[in-house]
C-alpha cells in the first residue's frame, strides 16, 4: 500500500529500514520520516557509518571476533589467558561478557548456533577455526557461552563431545541466566554469577 | 563503555544508529551487529537508500508534502477536490489520512506544531504558504488534522483565528482518535470517523 503512498526512493528506504530485525512497517515509516527531516549532513553521517563500519570491519584471524585489524584487541592483549576459550554464539555476546569485567580468557565466536530446521549445520559455523586454534595445546579450557536455549544448548553439547576427546577441559555458563533468555540482555552482576558458577559437561 | 569494546566504526555505527527515534543503546547495537553480517550487497543497499531518499525528495511546491517531484502526486491528481484542505503537521500523517480512503480533497503540511517550549513559533511552519493558497479564493474549506494533544490543539485554535477573517469555513476533525494518541497509529476505520464527524472550530 505504501507503495502508492510514497515517492519510490522513500517507499524504497521503508522497506529497507523494516528488514532490520524488530522494526516494523509502521516504526519504519517513522525512521524514513525522521531520516528525511534531519538536517543536511546528518542523514549522510548514517549512511556514512554503516559503509564504514562494513567496509573497515573483517574477522579476527584467531577468536573470529568482528575487529578492523587482523587481529582483534583482546587476541592482541599479551595479559589474556590464553589458556582458556570462551565460545560465544555472536560478536555481542563478546561485547556481553567483556563487560562483566570479570573475565580474563580469550573468546571465540562462531557466527551462529546449530540449528537444523534453519540449515545450519557445523561447517556453517567457524568450528575448524575453533579445532585449529586447540591443536598447538595451549587451551586447557574451553567454556561454552552460547544461550541457554535449544539451539545453544544443542550447539555446546555437540562441541563438548568433540573437544573432550582432544584432552581439554570443556564447561558451560552456570544457569544463573534465566532459561529461554539471551546472553546480551542479561545483568552484569548475573552474566559474572553465571561465568564464575560455570561446570564441566 | 562501547568506545572500548567495538572498534571505532563499529562504536561509530551504534551511536549514529542509536540517535534514531526510539532506539536505545542496546537495540542499536544489535540492529549495527546485523548490518554488519548481512550478506554483501545488502547493507550497502541500505545505506544507498538513504541516500537517495535524500536526495531525490523535495518539497511539494502547493502543499509542502515530501515528493520526488516539483508537486506532489495528490496536488497533481486532477480528481482531487481543490476547495477542501485538510491540514497535517508532519508527512506521514498525510499517508494516514490517505489510507482510510475517504477523503478527496489537498492537503497541506506544517512541517511541525506550535509549541513555546520547544522554541517552534509561527515562523517556523509552512503558515505562510498556506495563507498564500488561500489568496487565490478557491479553498472554501480547512480541515485541522493536527493531533489531538496539547500542541496540536493550540496549533490547530491558531490557525482557525488566523485563517475565518479570510472567509474560510475551518473544521477540525473529530474526537474519534483518542486524545493524546497520535495520527499516525489510529486505525483506518477510526481516522475515518474522525474524518465524517469533522467539525467546525
Amino acid at each position: 500500500m505504501s507503495m502508492k503512498l510514497y515517492p519510490p526512493a522513500i517507499s524504497n528506504l521503508i522497506n529497507q529500514l523494516a528488514r532490520l530485525p524488530g522494526i516494523g512497517k509502521k516504526t519504519a515509516a517513522r525512521l524514513a520520516f525522521y531520516i528525511l527531516g534531519l538536517p543536511a549532513g546528518e542523514a549522510e553521517a548514517l549512511a556514512q557509518s554503516i559503509l564504514d563500519a562494513r567496509e573497515s570491519t573483517c574477522f579476527c584471524e584467531r577468536c573470529q571476533n568482528l575487529t578492523d585489524q587482523p587481529m582483534c584487541g583482546i587476541c592482541r592483549d599479551a595479559a589474556r589467558d590464553v589458556s582458556v576459550v570462551c565460545v560465544v554464539a555472536e560478536p555481542r555476546d563478546v561485547a556481553a561478557i567483556e563487560r562483566t569485567r570479570e573475565y580474563k580468557g580469550a573468546f571465540h565466536v562462531l557466527h551462529g548456533v546449530l540449528s537444523p530446521i534453519n540449515g545450519v549445520g557445523p561447517d556453517d559455523l567457524r568450528i575448524r577455526e575453533l579445532l585449529s586454534r586447540l591443536e598447538g595445546g595451549t587451551v586447557t579450557e574451553v567454556i561454552m557461552a552460547t544461550n541457554p536455549d535449544t539451539e545453544g544448548d544443542a550447539t555446546a553439547l555437540y562441541l563438548a563431545r568433540l573437544l573432550r576427546p582432544m584432552g581439554v577441559k570443556v564447561t558451560r555458563l552456570a544457569y544463573g541466566i534465566p532459561m529461554g533468555g539471551h546472553l546480551e540482555y542479561a545483568d552484569e552482576l548475573t552474566l559474572a554469577h553465571a561465568l564464575t558458577g560455570r561446570r564441566e559437561i
